[in-house]
């Protein structure tokens, strides 16, 4: 089977949307109302995936997607812990009710109610939540609430460990994944991203975090942002900085995923990545929409790049499948139970 | 010929940070005497040189490289304007030294005085010192002197124009290269730099830069960041964001050097990025240091992953020199003088 490891909601409903502006509203006004979601039907939603991821995971003989918030609608940067434990909630009973109705295509990752500097306690209640109520196997971590301003200390701090714990004793790994940028400076889908990527990597390079956690999993999404391209960089970092060698220091913890947009970047991936290391995702729909006229395909038609690859049986079977059962064990169990 | 157009004074003789440390001390305590630069004896400098980067271009079939001070010691987020100008002055000064005395083998290219948001009056005076008085053939252009704050405007918006203005007058080119990081999320050599590549190449995509300034050149060191392992989702947003394709938009102006450090890395960059774009460098002595196990050779010697291309003798040509030599005029006029 294929399980596609990073896909977001964005396609929600507007009454999503419609929310999570009377939000931001009513931080401006306190004088207003409460708000509440408005009624979203089944019928919406199953509409709404329906002609998008769904119609897409069929056309590209995908199986399964694991299925998140909308990362740039995320917005950590707002700093009112209230606002943003109800957006993430409202935004994680969505994913939990595609899952629902999609049950053999769909599995949950939360978005986590973060704020710049804030405590974390509201985020691990709300993994708990999601995990233990709603069935979800994963969960969105930010590693920069404040949107491109960099005002959270490193990952390897000890200011995340709360959240460390809870994804150990759950058995949940976290993609690293950044909102929308408030920076002008980095544009969120052509530089945040992928900046937030690297940054992440080289702070797992510096640090000794899998030492604290041996168990603890992360994936880095976007192809791990700027690391293959630059691996050699890393490895000579390494061993510049007094590090171990990148794979027991780092690789045994950390996954990268496929969302590399043409073939020469896959080939790349594929090239200097162990196969153990990577997970098949496309992150449609995602940032990159539409057909690349120098193929006839669309750019984030990420299977068509690893198919290329030409890898043997067996890795193939890891990359589109049997690595993301490994990173997501409650993703493994819930399939095993159905026989899958 | 073979031009290295990416290299740092990274071995400067001791007397120069002993400067450093005395302008820092003088910004603590204003009751100290205002510092001048100890004496550096030519010997110095060519032992300083002739043992480093000289040596290793030797060794390495190089014959010229475009030399700048210490990027990380540039610490433009040191506020002070006479600081940053005397800074600045010492450090060319030493570059030109250098140039002085090895002249066969090495150009200048300057550290400019920024500092946060600080006015560029100061960095247009010293390109012009630098360029008309010392003979430099290009300058680095930090687009965050703040250091891993971001707190400068993108390099499309207006504050930059006067540099620009500069630049385009007297026909030099900028690589746009960071200094050290102040941020912890932000290693300097494993994420700020890259990281600054990235932002750098998105913010001139994401704007309109060239229409307005047709002859500005930027070079985007090493390798360009994130971007050409992202080819296809830059080719992407540009479409998605409404902006003209990246050949016409972006790549007349903006030039990627080959500072990437293992073969996968540079057989990418020579796949996706137009060979008119790409200008050999090693960085050397720089941020990766020492010997790659898996080679048996220096991870900085990438002329030997340039070689391994098997690129045509014209196209090797270009990136070795004739490109260098069209992106740096005044190279290009000084080189042709000679005979070379």
């Amino acid at each position: 089977m294929i399980i596609d490891c990073h896909g977001h909601y964005t396609t929600a409903p507007p009454a999503l949307k419609a929310f999570r502006q009377a939000q931001l509203a009513r931080l401006a006004d306190a004088s207003l109302p409460e708000p509440e979601l408005g009624e979203i039907t089944d019928a919406e939603i199953r509409e709404s995936i329906e002609g998008n991821q769904l119609r897409l995971l069929r056309e590209r003989a995908g199986d399964l997607m694991i299925f998140s918030p909308q990362a740039s609608a995320m917005e950590h940067h707002v700093p009112d812990p209230a606002t943003a434990d109800a957006w993430a909630r409202a935004s994680n009973a969505l994913i939990a009710r595609v899952v629902d109705l999609f049950p053999e295509h769909f599995a949950g990752a939360c978005q986590l109610p973060q704020t710049p500097g804030g405590p974390l306690d509201a985020s691990v209640a709300e993994l708990r939540r999601c995990v233990e109520e709603l069935g979800f196997v994963g969960c969105n971590l930010n590693p920069d609430p404040s949107g491109g301003h960099w005002t959270s200390p490193p990952l390897t701090d000890e200011y995340w460990f709360p959240l460390y714990e809870a994804m150990v004793e759950l058995d949940v790994p976290a993609m690293i994944h950044v909102s929308a940028s408030c920076n002008p400076t980095a544009h969120t889908l052509g530089a945040h991203y992928l900046n937030a990527d690297t940054s992440a990597f080289m702070q797992l390079v510096d640090g000794d975090l899998f030492a604290e956690f041996p168990a603890l999993r992360f994936v880095i999404p976007h192809g791990g942002g700027a690391v293959p391209y630059h691996w050699g960089r890393y490895r000579g970092l390494a061993d510049r900085l007094g590090r171990p060698p990148l794979d027991g220091h780092v690789m045994r913890n950390v996954f990268f995923d496929t969302c590399v947009y043409h073939q020469a970047g896959i080939d790349l991936l594929g090239r200097v990545i162990d196969v153990e290391n990577v997970l098949f995702a496309s992150e449609m729909l995602g940032a990159v929409r539409g057909i690349d006229p120098e193929t006839g395909f669309h750019w984030d038609d990420t299977k068509r790049y690893v198919d290329a690859l030409d890898l043997s049986e067996d890795d193939e079977r890891k990359v589109f499948e049997l690595n993301a059962r490994r990173v997501y064990p409650r993703l493994d169990a819930q399939l095993s139970a159905r026989g899958r």
